[in-house]
């Protein structure tokens, strides 16, 4: 199967793939647009984002990609988010001079790079495309920051692992596929509605699922773009296609203005 | 008054926060905890944080550090997030051939740098630091996207004013002080509280506010560090420091684990 991510090839996207689908051929992309434009012109069968950073908060865009295509959420993966530094072979850690990465991941390693001495940290686009860049440009003294599947993928060697200043550090990964099949042991289920603002819209909303015993594991409002007084709520149900969790759908939806269920999947862990 | 921003001078929080105190005097911080440090050891006497984004989703780590630090909301404010191309005087837009932004933004007129002929766009840290190292090192081919502020900062001429492919780009900002007080015409009040994981908590604790007419404007939850299942919820209400909202958060404190104000201020617009 060919899987798309969104990042490049040795990316936390690809390495969460990875983990998903080990066998799959995955298609690296740049945008996030891009990924739901392959799953829908069928280029590939399935596709992985991320959706939730442990630190950095909620993938927004991708949630309102979610909202806005046709795609079908089919399973969830916690990723640890370990930052390695990767230099070519021969480069030992006492030559590196230059440490290559994203931005967010130099800041995410500041306490380790102000350990080291006589080290420039650049900021490069990508953490996986850091290293491409310090092995074909050969460079002697460079070292970069990413994940350790950035390393397999081009050829460098992990110096140094877990430099990350805060282990806390996960990310939420769903796999979605254009189907809307039902995976087996799917216990999890995640929806999108709309409410315009008034007084009590969403304790009536949420009522739907109190009356009968379903919890919920996230909720996020987002403002509705173009409709300055209506809001979309995400929100995650620990329950799966039962009977409940169908009457407090088709409950939610005479309260709601509109109801999308993103996907019915195995709760991760 | 000593103001400290969360990122360079000539950045966006930079531009926010002259719009909210115009005479102030802006101390830079590059991270997030040195400006409640800050606040905390009584260098500044306010600051200016970005705490969501209209694409990119809410600054998890701010939510993190309001909840965590005792510091106390004063006002809002929405910045229309407009990108700038910004060179040097006297380089002229056919003669650029680079140019340096933080990727974020580089990424956000991605249109835009494609219908640039020949131009390279290098990534750099900071939007505001891009436009100082186009400034200093005297590059006669290169330019910056970034704030306008950036331009007046450094002494750089905007080429070109609103060149980000997504016009729906806003930010909000917040200003915050230590001392919790109660700002004239406050009629938005911001809250965290935690509550266990069991189904219908969070219909429960809403009902405090559901059976008082009080309309909320953003929900979030958020794992609570280090307690796997219990959650913070972040919500705004709009309502000032009213006898029913008074109500409502003693009721609120019955039902959560914690109750945290973590502002009562005027709503913006």
């Amino acid at each position: 199967m060919k899987v798309a991510i969104q990042g490049e090839l040795g990316s936390f996207s690809h390495e969460a793939a990875m983990r998903i689908l080990a066998r799959a051929a995955f298609l690296p992309c740049a945008r996030s647009a891009q990924v739901f434009d392959r799953l829908d012109d069928g280029t590939v069968g399935a596709a992985v984002i991320p959706i939730e950073n442990s630190l950095a908060g909620s993938v927004a865009e991708h949630f309102d990609l979610l909202l806005t295509r046709e795609v079908f959420i089919q399973s969830e993966l916690y990723l640890r988010i370990r930052h390695n530094l990767i230099a070519p072979r021969g480069v030992k850690l006492e030559q590196v001079r230059k440490v290559f990465s994203h931005p967010i991941a130099l800041d995410q390693c500041r306490q380790f790079l102000r350990a080291l001495p006589r080290v420039e940290a650049i900021p490069f686009y990508d953490t996986a495309g850091s290293v491409r860049h310090i092995m074909t440009e050969h460079l002697p003294d460079a070292a970069a920051i990413a994940p350790k599947q950035a390393a397999r993928q081009y050829g460098g060697r992990v110096l140094l692992s877990g430099i990350e200043d805060d282990r806390q550090n996960y990310t939420r990964f769903l796999l979605i596929k254009k189907p809307r099949k039902l995976v087996r042991g799917a216990n999890k289920t995640s929806i999108a509605f709309a409410l315009k603002n008034a007084p009590g819209a969403l304790f009536k909303a949420l009522s739907v699922f109190a009356l009968r015993d379903i919890s919920l594991s996230r909720i996020e409002s987002r403002p509705m773009r173009g409709h300055p007084w209506e809001y979309v709520f995400f929100v995650d149900l620990l329950r799966g296609d039962d009977e409940p969790a169908r009457n407090a759908l088709r409950h939610l939806g005479e309260i709601a203005e509109f109801v999308k269920v993103l996907g019915i999947y195995p709760a991760a862990k």
